[in-house]
């Protein structure tokens, strides 16, 4: 059985835990069951990849090639806290930017009889992080630790999305709202932070690497490798093919405060920023998301995303080298990290 | 200076403080403008009584008439993190009302420039409490106690309002839907939960009267007591006059799950039942709500209503009077929460 499998396989698990609370509440049984059509619309069916890496790093950190089922189990539960954690931010996000279909079905606001009421299902995707964290860890001496980096993750997340909607909100383009340093403090707090260092921090904590020193090693790294495949996601946007990235990307067209129109923003000629101002973020406009990305070619922003990668790629691969693994760290948890990122294509 | 203006005099130290951090993670100026007038727009301006509710709980249960001032600050912290939580609460609840204004002024998300971006402001403010109780209670031996409170609170008052959004929807009208049992689901996890236990159960943990018999003690009057205020608070909007209630009632046209709703229900004749299913929650239609009320004075609701207050209330002086106060908890909190309810007619 793949890992992918082996993790999903423990979902159910967590839904009937859940359903168990609101029973013992007394919670009529229609309540029960939309909570539960809830879970299970939104929480798993992604890559799942932030929940299965709190497995891998700990795999790695304790030098255990298989783990027994009760380990396996404790360590998988905080990676389906990081799923609905992301579950609790997605449903949220394709709220606020009117999306339609979310992982090959439709956003779960756009579900017949939920629209408005998502909102809430999104706050109750949140509180089950709270209440799985007491019923499985409320013993062990981390627990506090644990709670207090969801709720820190959380807030960090959060302050990137409201950077992100206000900087560069859909139906009011203005260029000079944006800046590169804007662009990083957005996709660090946004993505970064819950996606790169919150599943190393976790599995750190159960398997007792914990010195402060530690966790620091650990998001020196991770913070800007996340913020890396960030604006790797944003260059595939526009320089990858359909096929690579599995969509068509719609950034120029979307107003998005990517990193290409940041780094071109830093290299305009005057009249070139006058094109950008009259062409970029132009909803259903072919032509002018065309211009823009002609531009974007002509500015030769390829090159300069391959020469910031490589320059990153160095940067990270000389830290993790540099990791001090006294105190039981392992660097090879970072590398496997750089790993899915560097010179990935989709 | 009265208790509600030295309570308010607290809130900019705590927007201060939300801002402080902000700062500390190097959010762009207009960031932490916005958050700011979120929170100065959405946590005060409303009545502030669990807030201050938790300060007068603290001062019976120490028998302290005066507090140190960095007493009273901690006690006031938690004040206002109940005040935070509401505000998380109202934010999203006007967003699935459709509401215009709250507290006399538009809500939230009807203010210019802000719309959908309310879902992340209300996420925010909730985080905040978060942020407040690791840094003014990281280091007290309840500080476990606090966040798993605020978790469990949270937790229940989205379960009452999920059951409530869809037993009563806005827009479907279906009285088979209701039951006196729900109702009172409801409003003990919607209302009774965060507006009644919670302030006291906070101001327990500072005093340090946390015996599982006390809290339950408390619980055990004040969430049907909380009940109780959520069912004055139905019977008012239909009984009350707007001078009292300081609105025009709405519950009849808005189909909710009201007391009196559920109460006739039970003693309809199918005639009545017949009149109820076609006259029941018709927006913009004062004919029907005029029916609906003339059978609710009919059906002499407001005598069952007074039978119903008179026998909880002597339910509750009498639990009241039997409080065990040998471990530290007193009577006289849940007394002075009972004297604010009864027979209030505002």
């Amino acid at each position: 059985m793949s890992k992918r499998e082996n993790f999903i396989k423990q979902f159910p698990t967590i839904v009937e835990d859940l359903s168990e609370a609101l029973r013992a509440y007394n919670m009529p049984q229609e309540a029960i069951e939309w909570f539960t059509r809830s879970l299970n619309h939104n929480t798993p069916g992604g890559k799942l990849n932030r929940g299965l890496s709190v497995v891998d790093t700990y795999q790695i950190l304790t030098g255990k090639a298989e783990l027994s089922d009760e380990e396996y189990q404790k360590v998988a539960l905080l990676g389906w806290c990081i799923e609905l954690l992301q579950a609790y931010f997605l449903v949220a996000d394709d709220m606020m930017d009117h999306s339609i279909t979310r992982r090959g079905q439709p956003c779960w606001y756009k579900v017949e009889g939920v629209q408005d009421i998502a909102i809430n299902d999104a706050f109750m995707l949140e509180a089950a992080i709270y209440y799985l964290l007491k019923k499985y860890f409320r013993s062990e001496t981390y627990y506090v630790d644990l709670m207090e980096l969801f709720h820190e993750v959380t807030f960090q997340t959060e302050l990137g999305q409201l950077l992100d909607l206000i900087t560069a909100p859909e139906d009011h383009v203005d260029l000079s709202k944006f800046s590169m340093d804007k662009h990083s403090f957005i996709v660090r707090f946004k993505t970064a932070y819950y996606s790169f260092y919150l599943p190393v921090a976790l599995a750190m904590y159960v398997a007792g690497v914990t010195d402060p020193r530690d966790l620091k090693q650990a998001q020196d790294v991770l913070i800007p490798l996340g913020e890396y495949f960030q604006i790797q996601d944003d260059y595939l946007d526009c320089f990858g093919t359909p096929e690579q990235i599995g969509k068509i990307g719609t950034d120029i067209q979307d107003n998005k405060c990517s990193w290409l129109i940041n780094k071109a923003l830093e290299i305009v000629t005057p009249a070139q920023r006058a094109l950008l101002d009259s062409n970029y973020g132009k909803k259903d406009d072919p032509e002018a998301e065309a211009k823009v990305k002609a531009l974007f070619y002509e500015l030769n922003l390829e090159k300069l995303y391959r020469d910031y990668e490589q320059n990153i790629a160095n940067q990270l691969k000389e830290k993790i080298a540099n990791v001090d693994e006294s105190r039981g760290f392992r660097g090879q948890v970072l590398t496997e990290f750089l790993n899915k990122v560097y010179k990935r294509d989709k």
